[in-house]
């Protein structure tokens, strides 16, 4: 008799996370045999919680292949961690309870490195609380800083947004510096690490270097010798532009964007690097500047998604289906590098164990030695995540994004649930 | 025998503005026995200040068929008005100079409100300092604030990028509003009129409202009436979204982005209208919120171009110069609109006089009665210019924008000038 499957979106999304939702959809759908039907979280894992099972069966193919264009988490997603099975069994019994009450056999979680934690946890659930199920993780985050991954899905897409805007908004800078704006700055995701922000020097080519600076948490930043480049660059180029990662830090291990950009005087700055930065260009070195927040934009960004993006996102998806009908459980599915050039990649999968707690940062050998860009190596790295375009359909002007039905499977269970136990 | 055009680029760029350029150079090359060459001012009227012309028979045609992909201003635009004829005859005797050195008997000005002035102004130097030449306006302007057209070229892409970000960033917020950000704010160009965040409401429809609220400088910024629609929206959906334009006002004609969000402590903000209407969602109202900068983002974004606004920008600079060798001057190219549904339009043409000073803001009927929001009226008159799309060619990820060799004629007079006097 067939199991049924149980799917769910954590933490942030991305532009790409419904193609690993469509993914496993399809994918499950091809083995009737093996797998009943495809329930999801609504609202990620505190769907299951409360047993709120989004019936995925009751949405239309075109519905679900619509999922490929769609931005944002379709099924909700949610900011939610299951505690360690040593510090709160009752989630677990609770999960179990709606699990058993629905055959849920499979337990699909897409999602990053705190996600992949909870289900190393789920995956033990038959050995510690009787409940076997198989738990697969599947891969998201624009932050790509997974491990054990070549990439992480959702990164292509965003470095994709921010390497294409700073190639534009450099045009438009270049355009108007003799007269007008000579700086610009563009202020990226990336609290930790800065994968996306180091994706931007990809926009940089032969004939026009834009951005001129790459300002990533992995650096300290220092004052002087950041007002100093973008002299630098003023000087000689006419222009200069700026992507700086948001998790920017100072020496001592500050955030940036908590920091009073002048010592002496000025008044404080709150809520976002880019204006700090902009308030040390303009007030010590005089130059017009502007700047922008890409925030959720580039998050969201589907209309300029990755077309290997894309293809990773939906791989990742169906690889974990394929897993579970082979019978693995407590791995997640990885992307593995065959080759830069040609690029060639394949999935593999690694033991969610390896993936917990561990965070990738952009490696020294990816930093230019004066810590303002990227190099060749980190070049390499980068250039085929951003490749292809997956122009999604449009209707009236706009993208053709779909909208679930959204039917619940009846609840099973009587009790309610609190998750702020 | 043909005499020589010149062209130049003025004020702030678009993402389309090199369309208009397109349509010049390749018309004029339609009319060998009229046209000679086409010089491009480097940054604008200044380049002919300065006699920096840059002569564009020597570009290769694909390179000039590339401008329709390329944003920002290729030429060089630039921030420097003419003064009023009355106040500064040595401009004008240094234009002349310039002008009959190369034999310049076109002259087409590719900008704004204020550049249609200065235009005007040249159209006359035939009758006022007995140098002959017939002066063509070509309108652009993403804030679509010129009168006598239908609409601005460079308006559309600005209005389609707005309404995409947007419908993109809400589901974003929509998946994550549970546990996460409930309010995000999307801050757009716009000093004094709302046109861009007025189209964003074309990202609605009846499966999701998105945006919930849109803010612009023709209504009155109310901070209770802000907020209670803001809480009305969480509590109804679950989440609110809000696209605000750069130029929103208190009652009292003071811009929101430069008041202290709250008279109550609560430290200062600067630069930026959204984080001050952030730091009152989130003390007065207890949400997190999040906000986006779209800044030159917005205005470079040739990736999300509306196919109508390209094809407009083409026609304009394509009329101006048949208009030039129908023998017309001092008028204005415009757009002019044959029918909503199906969308007709056409070129037309306006007095240069008639542009001068005049601002269109977005009328009374177009706003809805609670100024929160645009009318049918409104979205009947926006929904035709996000229309298509006119994706550029893509390299290595990013688009394929082209650059010019930038071959100056040589120069022909001896005197250097400076347009600072």
């Amino acid at each position: 008799m067939p199991r049924n499957a149980f799917y769910a979106q954590s933490g942030g999304v991305t532009a790409v996370i419904n193609a690993s939702a469509q993914g496993v959809i399809e994918t499950a759908r091809q083995y009737p045999d093996r797998i009943g039907t495809v329930y999801a979280g609504y609202h990620g894992i505190l769907g299951a919680l409360h047993e709120q099972l989004i019936d995925t069966s009751q949405e239309a193919p075109e519905t679900i292949a619509g999922l490929r264009y769609t931005p944002g988490g379709a099924f909700g997603s949610c900011r939610y961690g299951l505690k360690p099975y040593e510090e709160s069994t009752l989630q677990y019994e609770r999960l179990i309870e709606v699990f058993r009450a629905h055959d849920i056999g499979y337990f699909f979680y897409n999602g990053g490195g705190g996600s992949a934690v909870q289900c190393a946890q789920i995956a033990e659930l038959g050995e510690r609380m009787g409940y076997p199920i198989q738990a697969i993780h599947i891969p998201k985050t624009i932050d790509n800083d997974l491990p054990a991954t070549d990439c992480s899905p959702g990164f292509g897409s965003a470095a994709k947004y921010t390497a294409v805007s700073i190639a534009e908004a450099g045009l438009d800078v270049l355009s108007m510096a003799l007269t007008s704006t000579k700086v610009f700055i563009l202020e990226v995701m990336g609290r930790n690490a800065g994968w996306i922000a180091a994706a931007s020097g990809l926009a940089s080519h032969d004939e026009v270097r834009s951005p001129h600076l790459i300002l990533m948490p992995e650096v300290a930043f220092d004052r002087d010798r950041f007002l100093a480049r973008v002299r630098h660059y003023v000087d000689s180029c006419g222009f200069c532009t700026v992507v700086a990662s948001e998790g920017l830090r100072n020496a001592d291990g500050s955030l940036l964007s908590e920091t009073h950009p002048l010592h002496d005087g000025g008044r404080p700055q709150l809520g976002g690097l880019a204006p700090v930065l902009a308030t040390l260009v303009r007030s010590l070195l005089g130059y017009k500047c502007h700047y922008a927040i890409a925030d959720y934009l580039m998050r969201s960004a589907r209309h300029i998604a990755s077309r290997v993006d894309v293809e990773q996102s939906y791989a990742v998806g169906k690889a974990a289906v394929e897993l579970a009908v082979e019978g693995h459980s407590g791995v997640m599915v990885t992307i593995e590098r065959v080759s830069d050039d040609p690029y060639q990649w394949r999935t593999g999968t690694v033991p969610v164990s390896e993936v917990a707690g561990r965070e990738r940062k952009v490696p020294p050998e990816f930093i230019s030695d004066d810590g303002f860009y990227i190099t060749q190596a980190a070049r390499r790295y980068l250039q085929p995540l951003i490749q292809g375009e997956d122009h999604p359909p449009y209707v009236d002007g706009v993208p053709a994004h779909v909208h679930l039905r959204r039917v619940f499977a009846p609840q099973k269970t009587d009790t309610a649930f609190n998750p702020d136990f």
